[in-house]
């Protein structure tokens, strides 16, 4: 059985496994106040461009939502996303469980525009009873959605804007995002979500990490206190030097970007497979998630050697399924299942 | 100035003025421990033929929202709304604030089905990620809904159905229920309320009372212990025998449904007056609010001496706006707002 | 039977509740933005000489504090608190339910001291492992205390000086107020309050009032949004025009000192009778609330006509009890209290 | 710089690391659902003789405390603790944070006795204002304490049958727990915990493991959707299968044992060079920390080689300090401090 139905199947590169043996044995001071975890938010900052940003290292991508979007709110404050968001449909309500609304807006191929956020925003000043709706405050969205979509940097500046005009944070989340900088057509890099973002994170569990996300923060805001924010919500690792060395060893030599950039190349190889035999797609896309329309007799048969995700129903006899590249795919594997389409 | 604008401008029923005063320099014990309480509560149990059932008294609906969902949920569970529900629009996220998703469908006229909830719970269920979602455990409806209409007795039982069949409690916001009873072509009783529901509640704000909502709770596991839910949110009134007083009163003779039938006569008769003139409404209903779609222009002349609701936009010169009638109303009010229709 | 168990064991004062019959059939604006919420707020303010504080009106006392708390901290930031403070021992963890610690300390006759709290906050600050605790950001004092004491206008400036230094807020519950500014030896009034504490409350409901808290505000921070507050924590009274009447009336000619200098007077009276019949106490103070210790065997005696409450068991045959008076408290029954002494 | 201040200074044993990079390029399905959690689960349940528990793998220990207490408890309820208990003071509010109230008692070296627990919760009961008050659901224990103390057998049979008469869950936090049944004189092995506990988890963060605390449910009302909560808590791990293979290496031969071993007879040597020195103790215990009293000037000389962890001043020129031993501490570095005291 082969699996392509996440990017998060195997452990990790063999560079993090060999630093990961390498320092088992040094003694650290716990909490991420090691020199590993010094050293790897420099280099974060640098690959940023942003040596005042603030660089904390957490271990999942739930974990990491629920930690910033709590630092940033008061109670009465809500977080914009939208209805395919991760926070709103796949982290079994993290965001409410803190008492905050997530505010869904109907979304386009898994984006949002700039002019929804802001019809939205000037709908509840203009509302008489605004105090008894749940004031907007933060927009989060993902790089890349999670339909694999991209924003491009153009869209991004219309989105800051927007949210310069009504005073709103701006989070974006980056699980995937070595997989988004690495697709073709993307110009969105580190530096630009640095400067247009109060707060983003790099992805690490599913870009050739055993685990882990980089949080890099801009607006000083939402900097202070956020060790005690992480502690309070379980994500202060004892051994935080683990999240150090993974992502010194991501970002020392542009290891980070290399294994993206091989997910990418096996994604847009399966991409053009799967054009090639006139399959369409539930969305267009250039980064390592595939969403190809099938009939259900197909996929019966492509079940017994590979594993994907099901999507949704398209009509009677067509599905849109899901197949995951990533740092850790074999090219004899896509070779494989192109073998079978 | 007229005001129609909603069912809260005045204060209460003379008859319920008259109690406050009689009973002003009665001593009674705190918390609604009182026999007023007790005697209020025995009444309603008994207008609901529902003996076993247990009557608690909360100042206000958010409140009475809140702490009977807070009684209701586990963490992870969230509440089925339709997405007009107050308590997804209307209470500042007061459920997002106990840690709750409320789980919103499209409605139409206000209303949700009963097959879109079967829908919701089967696809979690079916779901191979479901522990990633929020998980279903609650509908919560009003009758009237915030658009004034109603669920006939058959469309509860259905819902009621789904209910029993995904193991969800059915909570029926009845803010002003008393109109819905008492509107032309309703089904829908208290002893049927009781029956049908887990726990609803008779609203007393809106209907004749200064303040109050009495709740109404039939299943043993959101009995138990709900004064402590009570005191936690916040809705534990000191003079609790003010609550009492107030729904003694209404209970012990029928003036509940007496001062609803007030209301719901000179709606009619409101409505009524609409209709003749050609104007089309945003929604049909019988109940207390009356929902014309009007110009523009003939809006900017009855502000100036009636106060009602913007309710939205239709087109470029029409609007759609609310007008309330209540216990309180005045026929001669009326005649002069149909005067200057 | 005649009760002294609680100050709220009648409804309010005639003035009052001929106004409230007066204005009964005004047409008013919902949720707090009619006249009368308006004059009594300026009535406030003027009686607090604090024209740039914000006045809000709530229900009740646990209300109260739970939005004023939410409204004041982050999620990692705690109050502190006597042990014996109303939000630490009786309000069933309404301060936790919003995800808050109540920091506790040891308290003497029901106070905090200055050098307590300054203590507190420099231990936090040189602990190593300060981000793994919660942060003090808040003092929540009672003024009188649960214990009827009194903090002096020396130990409200001394607490402030402390609250300044560390960047804490200071916020004085005043459930009880009246009858601290009215006691013998008190040199605290509202202008003193005003001028000390980021937000303190007089309080309505155990003096003169149905129901009713003035909650004023002097620090912005805490200004901000506070009706979101208000309405998410469900203490948006619909009829809020209710808690204008009553503040108004209350304040517009000094009603809210006169009725409790007479709770007081008939204190004095009462404690001068068990002294005189050589009775000790649980604590020394001037309100309204008196703590006697008494034989067992007496109080099942006294039991028979009159209420009271059980405080404490002090050794094998005698137990403090608590005895109230308030603004409607009648002579004849504290003198009947006296010759059954 | 040699450290000894807290057992979580280095990585993992070499048996752990070697399995990690055995099993790395293995394709799994994600979030603990995989082949490696499935063994280590059995081999728990083996090891505890308890094959109807369910066993869950969580990261740390805060997270697992938040999700398991917030598993057990309804709002109004709350969690017995220890006043020194980790819940209460180190993490950072993280049970607060849920909505929840540790009800923090007097300990004794660590330690609750079984009438404490009585007496708070018939207090609690025979209250008459008991629905103003957070009821007792839970007790939080650890064993070992955070002072190194071990419960016996009998203490803990005596706890459980007070849980038993007051319907509370029993809580274990055992994230050393290794080292607790390592220690000289203790009783308590995990079949004991399993039977007398409603639910304990076993520390691997310290005891051998990079991360990761497992979980053992014991109670069916906390083993029902404990899935949904570990993942609304922020603690379901994508690559699950690391937290497997960790536990699998460590149960499947004795390892977690063993490795207690090396810890215990070291901090024993180091105890007993303490003792000879003529040192004495804050607390006697016989698990792998150690809380000497040693004079200030001995304590700044030995700051230039060895890290420890300050506890609390003892006098004007004395102070309590801990020193950590673990399963990875070298002999050499023990006997150089043993030198150098």
């Amino acid at each position: 059985m082969i699996l392509f139905q996440s990017d998060y199947t195997e452990g990790a590169c063999p560079e993090i496994m060999n630093r990961l043996l390498e320092t088992n044995m040094e003694q650290t001071p716990g909490y991420s106040e090691d020199e590993h975890c010094m050293k790897a938010a420099k280099l974060i900052q640098e690959a940023c461009k942003a040596p005042e940003s603030k660089v904390h290292f957490l271990v999942g991508g739930t974990q990491t939502n629920m930690t910033v979007i709590g630092a940033a709110l008061r109670p009465y404050q809500g977080v914009i996303s939208a209805a395919t968001g991760h926070i709103h449909v796949h982290e079994t309500g993290a965001v409410e469980s803190l008492g905050y609304k997530v505010l869904a807006l109907p979304e386009k191929e898994g984006k949002l525009s700039s002019a929804q956020i802001d019809e939205v925003c000037t709908l509840h000043k203009n509302d008489d009873s605004f105090e008894h709706m749940v004031q907007p405050k933060m927009v989060y969205i993902s790089q890349p959605t999670e339909l694999g979509t991209l924003y491009t940097k153009q869209e991004l500046e219309e989105i800051r804007n927007v949210c310069d005009k009504h005073d709103l944070y701006l989070f974006v989340d980056g699980a995937r995002l070595g997989y988004g900088i690495a697709a073709k057509g993307n110009d969105v890099d580190l530096e630009n979500l640095a400067a247009l973002t109060d707060v983003f994170y790099i992805g690490g569990t599913k870009v050739g990490a055993l685990f882990g996300e980089a949080v890099v923060i801009r607006h000083p805001a939402l900097q202070k206190d956020f060790r005690y924010m992480i502690k309070q919500k379980g994500g202060m690792l004892a051994k935080g030097r683990l999240l150090g060395v993974q992502f010194e060893t991501l970002f020392e030599d542009g290891l980070y970007h290399r294994v993206s950039e091989h997910a990418i190349r096996l994604a847009d190889k399966l991409r053009d497979a799967f054009v090639e035999k006139g399959y369409s797609f539930l969305v267009e896309n250039t980064t390592n998630q595939i969403f190809p329309i099938m009939e259900d007799s197909k996929l019966e048969e492509l079940k017994e050697n590979f594993g994907f995700c099901y999507q949704q129903r398209m009509d009677e006899t067509h599905s849109a399924v899901r197949f995951c590249t990533s740092w850790a795919t074999k090219e004899e594997n896509v070779d494989a299942l192109i073998a079978a389409l």
